[in-house]
């Protein structure tokens, strides 16, 4: 099951993503929101865990959001996240609210745990109220055997997604072995900052809140907001990460002598998860990394890596395999940093396309053929300072245009 | 020819536009840049004018910008523009310099007059160098009575825009008949804060160079910077009105006691050739009008019109005629300006779809239908304030991923 993939100590498994971590399980069922698939999941912990939560910035947040943060502050643990899939419970005012407040308690009984220990979520149609009847029936059942089933979760969570998210690493703290999962759904209004992303991580680390939340922020910074698939943000996104302790380290912090090992196991995960989602954007056929290096700081190269990733044209260009360096180093050119336009070095894959403020000597056919791969890179150099970031997105094409014409988000 | 549409004493003409104004001339060619339409242009005036412009914000600016811009700085009159279609001379570095003083100097030649008066633009594709032995061929021969027709001055213009842009007006300023005139092209790379997007106004109007600047500033925030096409910003952008002041008013200044028909006159202008650029964006079936009210201020405003218009999922909802006001409210909700989501209220044209954090009832196939028009509006009320402001783009279709993924810019 685990794969032999390595990075330092930390082996990556690509199964059992958020079940791996011990005391975890998980579970999904069709209860009636959406026509046939899977639409209600589940994860519960053995004991209750820390979490540590990030948000949508989009001032429209979903009821769930509101419910699932004033429920956190009590006591920053939580044993249990319910999400459902087909309706987002988002702009649906006082009766949205007593609806996510509804199935929080009533997971809870089931469960026999205190309400505010269950967080819920919500990703799919903006407007609508969700259909309680049926949740209330997929509640009382969803926690039998049978529904009981990593797979299934992955798969009640999704909305246009064409395939599952997940990843799950494992490494040692303390002599112990301590695991991360990760699952994830995300595939349109997908924008840095957040999106309709959803985005669920477990570990059996015993780490506390405060530094499981200042590792989570660090991680999101580099991972899921550097993502984009639409520029759209949503009104749902969320990323919760539960530690449950049961891997008996000694509780992480920053001070701990293996804290690094844990927050790159927690950067795998969520690059892998942020990866994957703008590898499935709607309609895509490539998953697009821009590596920006040589920035005066971070954020300038984060700002220029999503200027060049959100760039319509640049994503319609590689969808259509055209080596056009002139709309990547136009992006660069809007995208707010004061950079040094004859500084600037831009290559596709292996390929150098600009430099000294003029376009190089390329084989068009070889840079055409580059990119019709499923891995797109995009390199800029700014020579102006030694920070860098990365950003991911995917090609524009016909589908995207398909899919946003017609569903109904 | 003068059509009998009024705006308070301001006549509208659709023809003749930028000769309509006292002492321009203007014609167009095939000098051989594209395979066979027209791609050189020039609008010259009898007498110099003062000048004022406005450029693109993109670090990358192209170097006919860079030579237009210090030779206006010079005395800020003009006498001549020379336009070129089908190569921006962009990202071309000394020789594209040179290319561009050449183009200048070769102009001034055959009109016998000096270099800085006449500005140089280009548009078209990015990178490659101009060729420059059929440009210059054909600025010996453009000043031939034969290419002179302002309609082969709007066609040589274009790029993939599929119409000419154009208006005109007339209005009365101290008892003598003043007009101004205006051409522009613009389909792809359109976004706030100008885009590949030229735009060219005259007037015989006498009007100092500083009024004339700050009145087309202040008019190009109300309108060219408020369209978006696919939120990329070109690298050569530009506006640029003359005034030849051969109207033989008094010169205008804003103490003027018609400095406002004047400035409603340019607004007119402006604002109709904006529209014009949004509607005919590339693949567009759809001009859409965001109309923001109720704002804290004039930039929060802009700031909600920007966001909504701007989104990919708002604009393939509104091809695909879908009455999706979930999409709008998330636009509005990531616009970051601090709105109150439940003050807000969302009209599809004359149909209310969103009001107190909830949907309004609304019959959705009237919906539909109204969507199916030409002309899309979408108001929102913020009841925060009295400011305002209206944004305008166009749907995104498949004809937009279909010209981006193989036309080269």
């Amino acid at each position: 099951m685990i794969q032999a993939i390595t990075t330092n100590e930390i082996i990556v498994s690509e199964k059992e993503s958020v079940t791996l971590p011990k005391g975890y399980k998980a579970g999904g069922m069709h209860c009636g929101i959406k026509r046939k698939r899977l639409d209600l999941g589940y994860i519960v912990s053995d004991v209750p865990a820390a979490v540590a939560g990030v948000y949508t910035t989009n001032l429209f947040q979903a009821a769930p959001l509101l419910v699932t943060q004033e429920s956190i502050a009590k006591e920053n643990k939580i044993q249990a996240i319910l999400v459902n899939s087909g309706n987002a419970n988002a702009c649906t005012g006082e009766q949205g609210l007593a609806d996510a407040l509804t199935m929080q308690k009533e997971f809870a009984y089931e469960m026999g745990i205190q309400d505010h220990l269950v967080a819920v979520t919500s990703t799919g149609v903006i407007g609508e109220l969700l259909p309680m009847g049926n949740i209330t029936n997929g509640i009382k059942q969803i926690l039998q055997k049978e529904y009981e089933n990593e797979e299934n979760f992955k798969k009640a969570i999704l909305t246009t997604d064409t395939s599952t998210k997940e990843i799950a690493v494992q490494f040692t703290i303390d002599g112990k072995t301590v695991s991360i999962g990760g699952a994830a759904k995300g595939s349109g209004m997908i924008h840095p900052n957040m999106a309709t992303m959803l985005g669920f991580v477990t570990t059996d680390a015993n780490i506390a809140h405060e530094d499981l939340l200042s590792a989570l922020r660090e991680v999101t910074n580099t991972t899921f907001n550097m993502i984009t698939v639409d520029g759209d943000t949503s009104t749902n996104d969320m990323v919760l990460v539960m530690a449950n302790g049961l891997a008996e380290n000694n509780e992480l912090t920053k001070d701990h002598s293996e804290w690094d090992v844990f927050k790159q196991g927690l950067q795998i995960v969520c690059e892998s998860l942020a990866k994957k989602i703008a590898r499935d954007g709607e309609g895509a056929t490539k998953l697009v990394e821009v590596k920006v290096n040589g920035a005066f700081s971070t954020n300038a190269a984060r700002a220029v890596g999503k200027s060049i990733i959100s760039s319509n044209l640049v994503k319609t260009a590689i969808y259509g395999t055209d080596p056009n360096w002139g709309r990547i180093v136009t992006a660069i050119g809007y995208s707010g940093v004061p950079v040094e336009p004859t500084a600037i070095k831009v290559s596709i894959g292996p390929f150098t396309v600009f430099e000294n403020g003029l376009p190089s000597q390329f084989i068009e056919e070889e840079v055409k053929e580059y990119l019709e791969s499923e891995n797109v890179k995009l390199i800029v150099e700014l020579n102006q300072g030694d920070s860098c970031a990365t950003a991911w997105g995917c090609d524009l094409t016909y589908d995207y245009v398909k899919i946003n014409a017609s569903y109904r988000t």
